[in-house]
This record gives structure tokens, C-alpha cells and sequence, in this order.
């Protein structure tokens, strides 16, 4: 695969060095795909355009407790390609810079992390106000959004 | 595996259905272990209690753009037994409560969220000021935590 001028590789590839499963729970239904996509969810949701999460059967009882309303912490797998770049040169950057500097999904693991709020919930079927994530991305995880551990101490916007 | 009152199963194990594959980047250091953990990154900040991520060999230029002060996304791996709860009855709760709606290490994929600060880079070793991980919990991912994506529109401390 071709790669920017500054980046670089790590001395192996993490793809070869597998330590633990995941297993899917659903996927994400977006307006998104190749070269569509909002660069980060703070644009996805100047687009205006809303997703949804679809769960695998059996994972409607785990929904227990969440209210429409809430943010939540949405884990989902961005496996678009290589996970051995140790500094990339993205577009927005002067000089390459460090993986773990960047919220890429290109990286040793690629999971992406995005707060959004829960806007519906009927089944297995979650409404959710924004994503950047392409249709059909495959979801690993949902958690509450908690303020007082998800907010650095001391931050004020 | 016992059961707390109100607890139950996924119709399935996801470990069973192993979808993709995670590569530990680095472990976690810290004084915590079985029985002596904080609940959770606040209770663990209240602590006093520093701790320290030590990355594979391989992995220090990844870290090329991160500063010492900055907030970053810590995801570590936290597969402490079962993945196929449904409800889980925490000691804290009056009710059973879906899994999705917990940060309980105990869900279909046991990846853990926290947010905190970085207070050294060193090499390989990265500093941070509160962590609620038992010492030798594999570490997945780091990435910046960014206001912009990272806190639900709206909030107000």
C-alpha cells in the first residue's frame, strides 16, 4: 500500500501478533460510505444526518436502563486496512505524527470511540444523533457517557 | 459461574463467536489488584495513586505528537471471566440492569474507556495520574481526548 511522504512503520504488524477475540453485537446504519464519510463526529453531526444501531438478536435485554436522551460511549471497528503505521502524515498535519497522537483510524487496533446521544430505542434497534462511521461498520461496544469520568478534572468548555 | 439475584444470560457466549482480532500494545502498571481496585478513573484519582503504561518494544515513534499534561483515551482489555451477561445486578444498583447501561468490566467485549493524564513520556513508558486497572492489565489503544468529539454538545460542568 502506497504511504505519505513521513510515514513510517512499526517493526511488525499487529494483524500477525493476536491476543484476544472480539465478537460483534451489531453494526451501524448510516448514510456513509467510501469517500462520503464526515471526518469526526463533530461534523457528522453538523451534517444533520442521523444513523442507527442495529444489535445481533439476543443483545435487546442488555438495552436495560438506557434512556432516550442519554449519551452514550459508541466502540466500533474501523478495520479499513493496515495496522502497522507508526506516524502518518494526515492531511490537516504539518509533519507526520505518532499514531497514538491521532484519532486515525489507522492503528494498531482499530477501534473508534465516538459520543453520541441515544435519540431512540425499540428492540434491537438503537436511534443515535450522529456518526462518522460508514454503513455497515460493525459495533463492539455501548456504554454510558459518565461526566465525572469521562471529563478531564478541571476542563471547562 | 454464581450469579447475583436478577442476573441473566445472552442466548449465546460471544467469546464463541470470535469476529476480529486484538494485538496488546503495552501493559498496565499500577498498585492495584484483586480486591483492592477503585470502582472506577474517580475514586481512583481520589487515591492519590499515580500508575504507568509500559508499551511494547516497537511502539515509542507511535507516540510522536503526544505532551505531557494532555488528556488521552486510555482502552485496555479487561476480560476478568464471562462475556454472555445480559443484566447484571451491581451492588450499587436496586435492580438488575442491562449490560450496555453498566461500565462493568464484565460485557460481550470486556474493553475498558478511561480518561486521563499524561504526566511523563519516557521512552516506551508513559506516565498517567490515576488508572482504576489491576497492575498487568493489557493495554489496546491511546488516543488524544478532544473536547469537540469527546464531550456530548450541551454539557455543562
Amino acid at each position: 500500500m502506497a504511504h505519505r511522504d513521513g510515514e513510517t512503520l512499526l517493526p511488525f504488524d499487529p494483524a500477525d501478533r493476536i491476543d484476544a477475540g472480539l465478537s460483534f453485537i451489531g453494526h451501524i446504519r448510516s448514510d456513509w460510505g467510501p469517500g462520503t464519510a464526515p471526518k469526526n463526529v463533530r461534523q457528522a453531526r453538523e451534517s444533520g444526518s442521523a444513523a442507527r444501531i442495529e444489535l445481533l438478536d439476543g443483545y435487546a435485554e442488555a438495552l436495560t436502563g438506557l434512556e432516550v436522551g442519554q449519551p452514550i460511549q459508541l466502540l466500533y471497528w474501523v478495520d479499513r486496512g493496515e495496522r502497522n503505521l507508526a506516524t502518518q502524515s494526515p492531511k490537516h498535519a504539518d509533519a507526520p505524527r505518532g499514531t497514538f497522537s491521532l484519532r486515525s483510524p489507522v492503528r494498531p487496533n482499530p477501534i473508534a470511540l465516538a459520543t453520541v446521544f441515544l435519540t431512540s430505542i425499540d428492540g434491537h434497534t438503537l436511534g443515535i444523533d450522529a456518526i462518522d462511521a460508514w454503513d455497515g461498520t460493525p459495533v463492539l461496544d455501548i456504554k454510558p457517557w459518565i461526566a465525572t469520568v469521562d471529563v478531564p478534572p478541571g476542563w471547562q468548555p
